[in-house]
């Protein structure tokens, strides 16, 4: 019987596997998972710390059963990869003593789908590993630092990173009314928004915990009594450090192998999400990816593309037929009160592409301007001089969220500007005013 | 000095004497509107009514003076047009005593921008006018009766019609505590989403007001205390009787001097907004309008059409150049706490137009499942059995609203549902599930 495996356990992985059992039903199907968790949403990690989701099992699309017993798929749990011989078609597995890898026996392959995802990236700085310093990116280990905070033992923490992982643990830790500060890098929050929409989000961190911007970590030391935290020339205590400061693709057994790959590590993929090695496929967060808008291979680790390129892997691998569309680089998050969103490429991402961009802002409200609740609302639409739109950001406490969702839905129909304002939206004044935000956006766009 | 006439000065009318003066400053620009106030949002009336509006000038998008003063446009108010002589290039004027149309002469236009509006079309049935039975169309009007409900005098309400008006006003009245029952001749409430959205509709209603399905007003009797309604076979007492039973262009003026026009009366118009008669324009809920899935004109009467539309009627009668793009259908309404929305077209009326056509329908969740206050979300989308998008319905206590502009934009790009499916929508937990309800939807929708 022909075998697929597939490397990770996680939403790409599992969607994998899954569209690979609908699609060959005789197809024996491998999923090798390092962590003690499948198939959870990585996404909702935070929550869970901050007491927002209660039983960490809610995570789960699927219980484990699930896949065993009803999909017939072979997860293996605590199951870790440690070689990829992409000519003889086999890996090397260490699984638990009492599970089938135990020997460390080579694993065949006839199709291989790599879903490993993609690790944190730490800081290069001294200071010992130490159990107060964590990341946030496996089930297994948010379930231990839960208990920690829910043992009152956390009553000052320290982020490092501002991206989306950390603005939202920020909150999360605030919620728990433990002290918090996050320090970054760089002059900005949310690296993946221009200034303005940034400077937005750094406001609303600053309502409710300190922020630290232009501040890099220099040391960490931990003592019995917590951390001691160096940055930016200022030394603090702490007694948790959160370390998020973004991640980069788990590709390293690919790209030993050869794999083709962008220089961050990011495999190269069809749109059948096959890589340069034979019969082996790649899917989620360790993959380079389609960009509608740039119109080349991008890397934007995001779950929705993760679940939508694990479905094509799994299918193609199984020797069935799908394409992957591509990512218009749609992101929303919550941070504190305000929702922030973008899609297609910010002003700088634009220019560093060599497109003649400029941005138009608007703030305009989520509501008709008598209706109670009706908030500022700030559009930013980026395009070429001549009208093709590029990208947008929004940013406010409603109606940030879905809108940005018309903006990645123009960029997929290559939209320009004026197409942008001749669009028929909908009004109803609890829900937005009668030229909503998007249209008077555009409107202005149209007119430079 | 060319003059340009405008009749009506709501949304439509004041959107084109703004345009006509930003497009040609030397223009006389005149604006004879039948009532007291001009430039309002008349979909905030419902919501003034029930007080969640406290202040009706909230509603004006900008005061009178604002346009006589500031943009040089003579606005005349309580100036009724009596007849519209096209070969003479004149209308007959009755304004009030004080004004410059006491006379009733005749006024010589250059251009004329028809932005009448919709009048109410009231049930044929035996029964005297009476203070106690109102239809919400004028700001003058809703005036008077928010005095008479803030007064108290009104325990018990019916509201005839269950379209988007019938049934914002029977929120409004119960807001109020006013014991209120809806009774609409036809079997489903909202005749402009198909069944599944409508009964979602008609549940909410009845959760918190009465509700009579295929139940025709046969007669409203009124006394000194108030009104006998018979209606379905049943006779009730009510103290008011708001008639909310649609709406007909407010075209008899231009219809009676030949202008080309629907059946119903709503004026053919160009991309221009130009109808059949020399150098005369119609903007808003009188005009037909070119509806982008039908490819041919339909007359659909909201909101951000009659601003737009007014905007390039008063553009290209002034001189200038513009062209309306054409409508989608889209349109939104609070139905208590239940948000319901729909673009394109219903599959009733994808059907009646000849179209080989099915409805794909999915419940999903408005945020991840294991977020707090994910609440289930009813997507109907309307597609060609070859796959082209039709139109959408969408209905639940949150992310409907906005949601449906998204299909809105893939009308606009002539989307199929594949099309859609592949569309790259945002995710966080808090705002949408991992695969937005309208993937799901698609998705669906494309395997059939």
């Amino acid at each position: 019987m022909a075998r697929l495996v597939v490397i990770g356990g996680g939403a790409a992985g599992m969607s994998a596997a899954s569209a690979a059992r609908r699609t060959a039903p005789g197809l024996e199907v491998v999923v090798c998972e390092a962590g003690g968790f499948a198939a959870y949403g990585m996404c909702g990690i935070p929550y869970y710390l901050g007491g927002v989701i209660a039983d960490p099992r809610t995570l789960l699309a699927y219980p484990p059963a699930e896949f065993r017993d009803r999909r017939g798929i072979d997860l293996r749990l605590h199951t870790r990869v440690t070689g990829i011989d992409p000519a003889a078609h086999q890996i090397r597995v260490a699984g638990p003593q009492d599970g089938p890898d135990a020997d460390g026996a080579p694993l065949r392959y006839d199709a291989l789908v790599l879903a490993t995802g993609a690790d944190p990236v730490l800081p290069p700085v001294p200071g010992p590993s130490h159990p107060r310093v964590v990341t946030v990116r496996s089930l297994d280990a948010a379930i231990g630092l839960r208990g920690v905070l829910e043992r009152g033992q956390i009553r000052r923490a320290v982020v490092v990173g501002a991206g989306y992982i950390g603005l939202e643990m920020a909150e999360a830790l605030t919620e728990r009314g433990i002290e918090t500060e996050v320090i970054e890098a760089l002059p900005t929050v949310l690296g993946t928004v221009d200034e303005p929409i940034a400077r937005l989000a750094a406001d609303e961190v600053t309502r409710h915990a300190g922020l630290r911007l232009s501040t890099r970590l220099e040391a960490v030391h931990g003592d019995d009594d917590g951390l001691t935290v160096l940055a930016g020339g200022t030394r603090t205590r702490a007694d948790l450090l959160v370390v998020a400061t973004g991640v980069a693709p788990a590709t390293g057994l690919l790209t030993a192998a050869g794999a083709d790959h962008l220089p961050g590590g990011a495999l190269i993929t069809g749109p059948d999400m096959a890589t340069s090695l034979p019969d082996v496929f790649a899917a989620g967060d360790c993959a380079a990816l389609h960009h509608i808008v740039l119109g080349g291979p991008a890397w934007v680790p995001l779950g929705p593309a993760a679940n939508k390129t694990g479905r094509v892997a799994g299918t193609v691998a199984a020797g069935g037929a799908a394409t992957f569309g591509g990512i218009a680089g749609t992101a929303v998050v919550k941070v504190f009160d305000t929702e922030v969103a973008r899609t297609g490429l910010t002003l700088a991402e634009a220019r560093a592409a060599g497109l003649d961009a400029v941005a138009t802002d608007v703030v305009s409200r989520s509501r008709a301007k008598y209706y109670p609740g009706a908030v500022p609302l700030h559009v930013r639409l980026v395009h070429e001089r001549g009208g093709r739109l590029l990208g947008g950001q929004l940013a406010g406490r409603e109606g940030a969220a879905t809108r940005v969702d018309v903006l990645a839905a123009a960029l997929h129909a290559r939209a320009t500007v004026a197409d942008l304002a001749a669009m028929d939206l909908a009004y109803a004044p609890p829900f937005a005013p009668v030229y909503d935000p998007l249209l008077t956006a555009a409107i202005k766009a149209g007119a430079r």
